[in-house]
């Protein structure tokens, strides 16, 4: 039984290809912009909005969606929307530790069958003003929260993790396996 | 300037070319089988005597080399001989945490002007055994020292990491940047 990828993220389509779980790919409409008033449960109600709408069009199918945020300080860090805030985000995140949370969701039907979220820490290095400007020059940050990819170029500026891997980059492996192993045994 | 990099790991080099550093490949030639008092100490050496050895044959280029070896309980753990040797590696990894050390070295005309070593915590889920034959199926242990790959399929076998992330896949990023950035300032 095929299984709806409800992320048009192609970092997100390459993890679950490495995890060999057979999907299709049918990117999510919905708002992200949800008023909550505890924010560090976001990235799994986005997720679940995602799951939601995508698996009440792909009746039948089961839909797995996902949402990760950057929170420095208990703020969550969106897509930066100019260089200019890039670099101010950048430069907030260099030389000390922040997190990434990625809420997963599974849905049938329009309900949802599992949900979660995961935490990493990430540890940056300290970064040089030079550093961080030459790493904008590269365009990597504009499409991405927090404004840094884990997994490309961004490489550079973290130091350490504590957690999945993965999960900053836009999957948690261990969640999702877990998620997937359950719903297959119910 | 180019760099020599002493390994003929595909993946240093995806690193190393993701990091922005302008590189040439030659392998080392070299015994890798030290008999040391203090193996934690292995993988520093051993990256020493790659550089060594590659930079007195390429005289007047700076020679960066690497070594990355699995420890369990301090014991370090190779290449897995054969399947059956791959399945034992796995098993007595899974459920639990490990470390894997990463040497480097930076040698000039058969001197090491830099080295040091870099260690990264990996935590493996809870492994079936029919999953470790299936991962084990995949061919993906045979050259790799402690039977996984973090990059690839091997992901799914683990659940959390501390420390950097692509010292595991071979190459410490936060302390090889430090390393060449003390030589070209020097």
């Amino acid at each position: 039984m095929i299984l709806i990828l409800a992320s048009a993220s192609p970092r997100r389509s390459e993890i679950l290809t490495m995890l060999e779980v057979p999907f299709e790919v049918d990117a999510p409409r919905v708002d992200e912009n949800l008023e909550v008033s505890y924010p560090a449960e976001l990235p799994r109600l986005l997720a679940e909005a995602k799951a939601k709408e995508v698996s009440l069009r792909r009746k039948d199918l089961r839909t797995l969606a996902f949402d990760t945020l950057v929170f420095l300080d208990e703020s969550p860090l969106g897509k930066p929307r100019d260089n200019n805030e890039a670099f101010k985000m950048l430069s907030a995140l260099s030389g000390r530790e922040h997190e990434v949370i990625t809420g997963v969701a599974l849905a049938k039907n329009g309900i949802i069958e599992e949900s979660g979220q995961e935490k990493t820490k990430v540890f940056f290095r300290d970064l040089e003003p030079q550093e961080i400007s030459d790493y904008i020059a590269t365009n990597e940050p504009c499409d991405k929260a927090g404004a840094y990819g884990i997994q490309g170029k961004g490489a550079r500026l973290v130091r350490a993790v504590e957690g999945c891997f993965y999960n900053v980059v836009g999957l948690p492996v261990a969640l999702t396996l877990g998620i997937l192993k359950n719903v297959k045994e119910a």
